[in-house]
């Protein structure tokens, strides 16, 4: 196996929390999330003072659900969408915590799982916490237009969802186990559209799950969910039939968190994005069905659209990214 | 120990490269790097485009150094200034390599090797490449102010090298082994001034410093370089002074290699800056040196000043962050 790791030591998510917007609460996943907003500025002056709270919030749910302190977290990986990944880093400062800080656009929550499930597997650090988030109004105005403009929303659009996640990880204690990772490449099928996303992540979707297919052995009936991140709808039908082609057949139990994120009546198009959806839906929803073995395996598969403005304003197409995880409800 | 980590299988750093720009070129470090750009565009039509074609060739440079070809190459670790970290994302596109992005500013270098250093130790890759580079033109403009404003410099201010440096971790081949690597914290003393970075970031290197020397029992004397990245003039000396109030004396063996990375006639205030700085002196002046035996145990601490426009203008200071890694000559 070239881009594929198995965790002999089956690292644990002991910990887990997600906290979320209003209009995020009111969708299906709901009822599953741990916290949800009055408002969006959360009590704060800016919105990007709003993301980081939220952040810290999950940050701290996290580490109670794992029955820790702070002061026994060994090492924290995160990362968000905005420049210099400030939501992380000034948490980071604020939990005085050692960190790494890691940038997969919307893969952030598989990466630092992936990469921390490694460490927590080679007995390097013992508790460390992965965690993630994203804003609407902050990664709009900053990838796309000011909210104040009240640009159209074009049908192929997805909405930022306000939303942060975090788990830790340990060989101690109990939870779903985090058993394989697959390492994807950046793919890049000349989409330029920064209202197409969907379209521009499915290929390194499709290039990372048929990667672990082939260098596992395993088939989709292997898994009773198959989850991207935030491809929507169009993004998810274009990966189910780039899969198709060939010759991997994702069937019933495949979803995607943003396609699912929201209602049709919400009117959010191809439906949520950002970091925050996976990591909201994981933490939120995945892990709790874990726990209750309502799900036995999972291949969780955040997918990142590496944009930028400049790159953009360069005329540079937008690659795509995915990792894909395997968690399992273990234990029994 | 809880932030430092020891690699018993001592991964080997198999192959190296360094490139600069014309002005990185005619200083002290001059005849170490391995290429030396005629000007800051490298043909191309953006400073941007020229800072990725840099990194590309570094990528090739430290591959064909150790033998191997890009497809031998099974995780590219990297990372940039560049908002989301473009230079290394669109390189790992081009390439067509697994990649995790990592962002830790000018501390990218050391992130990606401890990071990688880990993984190879625990044999879950074959061959890692670590990567890192930064342009002078791109990260003022980005940070700062256009380079055409034509703005007076600080004498606090340092100059953002145009540089990258590329490592090629394994545990098969000859090299200078990586053998320990300590993970910093985020630590803030309150400095807004973008203008001073060395001061932002000398408190981050005395944290990492102190708890290296705290958790492993070793003193300065213990190594015959300990290097840190780019606090340059001033933040090399409030580092010294910083360890001093700790009972550390770093004693003669300690340099920075922003602080000499430009001749005092080249005119850049207080020293170069930026990721590239360090990836450039690593991968073209001591690792070479190590290979000579003419260094035997080098203490690499480079920073990163995790500074972002938007937080600055919501009034946010700037945080710094550091890691550090022993490097060996090994071998004989």
């Amino acid at each position: 196996m070239n881009q594929t790791v198995e965790f002999r030591n089956r690292p644990k998510i002991i910990g887990s929390y997600s906290i979320v917007g209003p209009k995020e609460g009111a969708g299906p996943f709901g009822s599953y999330f741990d916290y949800v907003m009055k408002n969006d500025l959360f009590g704060e002056k800016t919105y990007e003072l709003a993301e980081r709270k939220m952040f810290e919030q999950a940050v701290t749910g996290a580490i109670e659900s794992a029955g820790l302190t702070a002061s026994q977290i060994n090492l924290m990986l995160a990362g968000d969408l905005l420049n210099q990944i400030i939501s992380s880093s000034f948490t980071a400062r604020d939990f005085s915590l050692p960190y790494l800080g890691i940038f997969g656009a919307c893969s952030t929550m598989a990466e630092t799982l992936a990469v921390g499930a490694m460490m927590v597997n080679g007995g390097h650090f013992g508790n460390i916490l992965c965690a993630t988030g994203s804003h609407f109004s902050t990664a709009e105005r900053q990838f796309r237009f000011p909210l104040e403009l009240g640009n159209q929303r074009v049908p192929t659009s997805q909405w930022t969802v306000t939303a942060a996640g975090a788990s830790v990880l340990s060989l101690e204690g109990k939870g779903p186990e985090i058993t394989m990772a697959t390492f994807g490449k950046v793919v890049d099928f000349g989409i330029v559209d920064v209202n197409n996303m969907g379209a521009a992540m499915a290929p390194a979707a499709a290039e990372t799950i048929f990667t672990h297919f082939n260098e596992t052995g395993r088939k989709p009936t292997d898994y009773d969910l198959i989850v991207t991140g935030d491809l929507g709808k169009l993004g998810a039908e274009i990966l189910v039939d780039l899969l198709e082609d060939k010759g991997i057949k994702l069937g019933p139990n495949y979803s995607d968190c943003g396609h699912s994120y929201f209602t049709r009546e919400q009117d959010t198009m191809c439906g949520g994005s950002g970091c925050g959806a996976s990591a909201s839906v994981l933490n939120g929803y995945i892990i709790k069905k874990l726990k209750k073995r309502e799900l036995k395996r999972v291949l969780f598969v955040p997918t990142g659209a590496l944009m930028s403005t400049t790159a953009s304003q360069q005329g540079e197409s937008i690659p795509g990214i995915s990792h894909a995880i395997v968690i399992e409800a273990g234990g029994k």
